[in-house]
């Protein structure tokens, strides 16, 4: 991927709403003849459909759905076979929870924050302002009560839902003028989706939708002032070191985005329980490699973007933290009054990371800044 | 496990060297008939047995190796069994290694820095004091081709490895004085494994060895003036608030210890590629897990300690962290210096770490200290 062109990167990242509906996914009895298996036995095969939100094979996310059917299809021996479709190529990129939910196809790998508009709750499980980062939200999902709660929310949708990835800690964006105070987001036209936008308009500017493809040209021509986009590996690819001069950190708006499988309960519920748990495994394998991978991708282009491209990095005062922190508190709660369901779910993440708070202050925050480095 | 008792805790602590040795792991072809499956088939079926350098159903550690063979076997439709012994149960603790190698058993559930007695340079996938945190540790491993070395390293013993876990950042132990400058490391006798023993040697203490059902007694009486162990939940269950007076942080010497799962490469050869994949998998969800749970767990009884058993917290003051950062990497190098592999090893974990700080200070760091919290 590290020669990835940025030509390819934007064809890619354009791919938009053409594609039809999927005819209703395969199920199908076949043979399970393998060479030098001590005998021959036949289990019912599965062909699935997934959808995905990431233009096809996207580095990391795209690539992260293509190993998932990839494990899925090698652990189960062939069993269940699951054919990967970038956004639009089978369906428009953000029509997959409806898909799933419905049974068009069976599996969609995203992130929660695109259905907001069908249920505000799903926030909680892709990004927070100023909410936890990978590996809390990780605790909280896994050993804190959080895969339940997202189950409960899904379920009126015929949904199950598992982790499959986090972006970790994103950028804070690239800005064609310095942000030196808080009266420099008035008027402020930036690219920035989710409550993140909501916290640039509580600030005096707009949040502004882009697809991918076209946020470099925008911000080139100054039909916006700023963007955000994951961080240092995708920003490099797309180039926005030649649209905007400034690179600020850190990314308040998304500090640890978990990436999400849905698949359609009744599928999965006719899948045998060693399928599903094969499922359910690749999912978490898939959630451990994709922070790794960020980890390590952001780390080597960080520095190409420095030493290559001369950016000039620039981090956000702690007084604009200070500010943007309180506006996130009251986007937060407004989610959280929308509907019982997002109470209950804000309530429980908002325990959560208030009892991880003095912990991570004695363990991690120290490494950072007092044993790592 | 919140009902545990610090006595049967112990007990399961003390579980010792007794034990005899495995016969030879079975492996036999039997029927794999299902209720309810369209067809009878027979597959290869393997009953493979696990050691643990744990004492049997050790929370959180043994815990896990008891998921990760409930998943291999669930996943693999009971293809792959895998009977889990707790350490002296069948060898004693420390002889998995040996054990593994052998082929006298398939598995073993462990950390690596066990195993520096065969290979120094193990200890880089284990814990390095004042090295890389759990999520860096696991960008090294999986995406900055520390998982290579690891095998490259266990070849010559003919096992695989792979991670199966973290403990996240440790905590730095219990101490019956106060330690407010390295002179009063001078004569400390402290119950400290591995690299971290050294480097309290080099600060003019010395590092004593004590099995964990010993420590507390030791601990209590005097015999030693300070003990390391894991963090707030496991020093909970242990009750080390009771024989000494002040718990400090950070856990300078293991800020993110992974833990290990061996398999005897010749085992593992024979196995199909989709049970492969199968053991493979559960392994990484196990390590999602278990970092997970320690961070979950570790909060909740953080709180317990300083709320109901009033105990004093200390963090080391920057003075002496540096000076034990000083002797840490003369520690590293020392270890780096025995044999061409560890050299290897060491430049490879060097590389990637010093890599990884300038993102980690635009982005985890600023976590820590502006956005979470």
């Amino acid at each position: 991927m590290d020669q990835f062109e940025r030509r390819d990167f934007l064809k890619k990242a354009t791919i938009g709403v053409a594609g039809g509906v999927a005819a209703l996914a395969g199920c199908s009895p076949a043979s399970d003849e393998k060479p030098g298996a001590p005998a021959v036995h036949t289990r019912k095969k599965y062909e699935w459909k997934m959808v995905t939100t990431w233009p096809p094979h996207f580095p990391i996310l795209g690539e992260g759905a293509d190993m998932l059917a990839r494990w899925i299809d090698e652990m189960s021996g062939g069993q269940l076979k699951i054919t990967v479709y970038g956004g639009g190529e089978l369906i428009p990129p953000l029509e997959g929870f409806d898909a799933v939910s419905q049974g068009t196809v069976e599996m969609c790998h995203g992130a929660a924050y695109y259905w907001a508009g069908k249920a505000p709750a799903t926030q909680f499980f892709a990004a927070v302002p100023f909410g936890m980062n990978g590996q809390q939200l990780n605790a909280w999902i896994y050993s804190g009560g959080g895969l339940d709660l997202w189950q409960e929310l899904y379920a009126p949708f015929n949904l199950v839902a598992m982790p499959v990835g986090n972006t970790g800690v994103q950028m804070g964006g690239w800005y064609n003028r310095e942000m030196n105070s808080i009266a420099d987001f008035h008027g402020l036209k930036m690219r920035i989706p989710g409550l993140g936008g909501k916290v640039i308009a509580k600030a005096g500017g707009s949040a502004v939708l882009s697809a991918g493809g076209e946020i470099y040209t925008n911000l080139e021509r100054g039909v916006i002032d700023a963007t955000e986009w994951i961080g240092p590996y995708h920003d490099y690819l797309m180039g926005f070191f030649r649209a905007a001069k400034y690179y600020y950190y850190p990314g308040w708006h998304e500090p640890g985005t978990a990436l999400e499988l849905i698949v359609n309960r009744t599928a999965f519920e006719q899948l045998s329980s060693d399928l599903q748990r094969v499922v359910e495994t690749a999912a978490a394998r898939s959630n451990a490699w994709m922070l790794s991978e960020f980890e390590a991708k952001n780390s080597a282009y960080l520095g190409k973007l420095t030493t290559e491209h001369n950016v000039v990095l620039r981090r956000f005062s702690d007084e604009v933290l200070k500010t943007l922190r309180g506006f996130s508190v009251e986007v937060e709660n407004e989610v959280a009054e929308v509907d019982p369901m997002s109470k209950k779910v804000y309530a429980s993440f908002d325990a959560f990371r208030k009892n991880i708070d003095p912990w991570a202050a004695l363990s991690e925050k120290l490494y950072y800044s007092a044993i790592g480095g």
